[in-house]
């Protein structure tokens, strides 16, 4: 079930003329609410701000948008226990064209039912593939979450079976960057390690605490290229978003026998490992009370 | 002045849930309208439904679009004798996700007034800049006009003068690719270039067309990769749309000059020579009245 605010009133269409389905003109966070309450919230704002500048959008302030949000979580009828929030700020309206010739920015409000995955994603980890859609290099929209998400629609198009439960992206130049709808790290001996995303990729806040985490408990933890071949020899991965927090990956799939293959993944299977368990802990113990391992 | 329709009925907005405006899930054509009719209907719609076809949208047939199209030209209210249509296929509405869950295409018709170039455009020739806004190469959306457009509208918002008629977009690897609305076209001696669109760009139905003429006249095409020395070096340089039809360079500017700069081509004026005033002609001869040249 979901609802959509404008400001504070209820709404179900876009106007004809925003640019965000005529360019995909906009940016937007998938924001976890949970006991009524939006989680991480400064992080969405700080990096929807980060993005609307850097993409020329005179976006609302901090404070503006999170009114924006507030004022859907207090007009909508769904249960906030456990929901989920999208926060959409489009370029706005403007005649047609690529100029945005002043257009002034729109702030959307998505609100939807949401449920904890399902604890053995958790305590057993689970299955990924790695996709055959290749990531373009795009330096200038690299880390964004904007509304320009072409490529993880047609990853994600590569499979249907439900216990398949992400897909991994690796770019134009074979270098791992992201899941569909995750960040993805992986353990080597001592070092913590995660895609370099100046190219591609979004940056997500929970890839952000994960590091910081990380880097308070004292680990080596490191931003970097990671080829086909570091994946295959880790000793751990695991993927990370807003919403699930931490999953341990227990096997990574090739694509379909008929797309090409990388020598050495087929069929690898990796146990979730105590610096996946550690960080799973912490997070629980700062009240990620899905977490469940 | 714009009309939206949905099938025959008019909107004013697009539904929360259509992917359009999600994920940029979906494709365009923007068709010129002519004397209430439109022009290269059948190469538009056969782009259209390869770009489905290659997005996995499960678009209705080129006899179905041609059917929303009609319905949106024989309902709007609006002046049809110069005008353009935009012609939209969406992959659907669908729950939350990037995944399209068995979501079906919508077909959305922009209906908008328009007004042919200043003739002087033609005659005199256009004055285009290079952007610094460099485009990704993917090679499973190059070519295509998909809702995905961030890099145009950040290449276009690039310059601000009304006299700037086109900005010419390299990609990456520093190869020409296309103006942010257009397509380009180079003569250098006896032959006629035009950006190989397989790594990136929009290849346009003006594009085709251009390239078809031409070799009914016997002239030497080349669909290659042009570098920032061959078009400095280009004898003349031609854009092209399905609006406009053909409009020659006169002037090529580097983007501002606190940007990077490429030697050799600050200030270089080109004349509007006599293969691109030929191939204005044979578009004239066809049908293309607005061309003046």
């Amino acid at each position: 079930m979901s609802e959509w605010y404008f400001q504070d009133k209820a709404i179900t269409g876009i106007p004809v003329d925003d640019r965000a389905w005529l360019y995909g003109d906009g940016l937007f966070e998938t924001i976890a609410i949970r006991d009524g309450k939006p989680r991480l919230l400064t992080r969405h704002l700080e990096r929807l701000s980060t993005g609307c500048r850097r993409m020329g959008i005179a976006a609302p302030g901090a404070d503006g948008l999170a009114e924006s949000l507030g004022a859907a979580l207090s007009n909508t009828m769904l249960d906030l226990e456990f929901a989920l929030a999208r926060l959409v700020v489009t370029a706005g309206r403007s005649p047609r064209g690529y100029a945005r010739s002043g257009a002034t920015a729109n702030v959307y409000t998505g609100v939807f039912s949401a449920a904890p995955l399902d604890p053995r994603l958790y305590s057993e980890g689970c299955r990924v593939r790695i996709c055959s859609t290749r990531l373009a290099r795009q330096p200038q929209l690299a880390g964004l979450k904007t509304l320009n998400r072409l490529e993880q629609v047609l990853a994600r198009a590569e499979w249907h079976s439900s216990t398949v439960f992400e897909g991994l992206c690796f770019d134009t130049e074979e270098q791992l960057i992201c899941g569909t709808m995750s960040n993805v790290f992986i353990v080597r001996g001592e070092r913590l390690m995660t895609p370099d995303l100046s190219q591609s990729g979004v940056a997500g806040v929970m890839r952000r605490l994960v590091l910081e985490i990380a880097e308070e408990g004292g680990s080596i933890v490191e931003i970097t290229a990671i080829g086909h071949q570091v994946l295959s020899a880790a000793d751990e991965v695991f993927l990370c978003n807003s919403q699930f927090g931490v999953v341990p990956v227990t096997s990574i799939e090739q694509p379909h026998d008929d797309l090409p293959t990388v020598a050495g993944q087929s069929g690898k299977y990796l146990p979730a490992g105590p610096v996946t368990r550690g960080l799973m802990d912490s997070l629980r113990q700062r009240g990620y009370a899905e977490i469940t391992c």
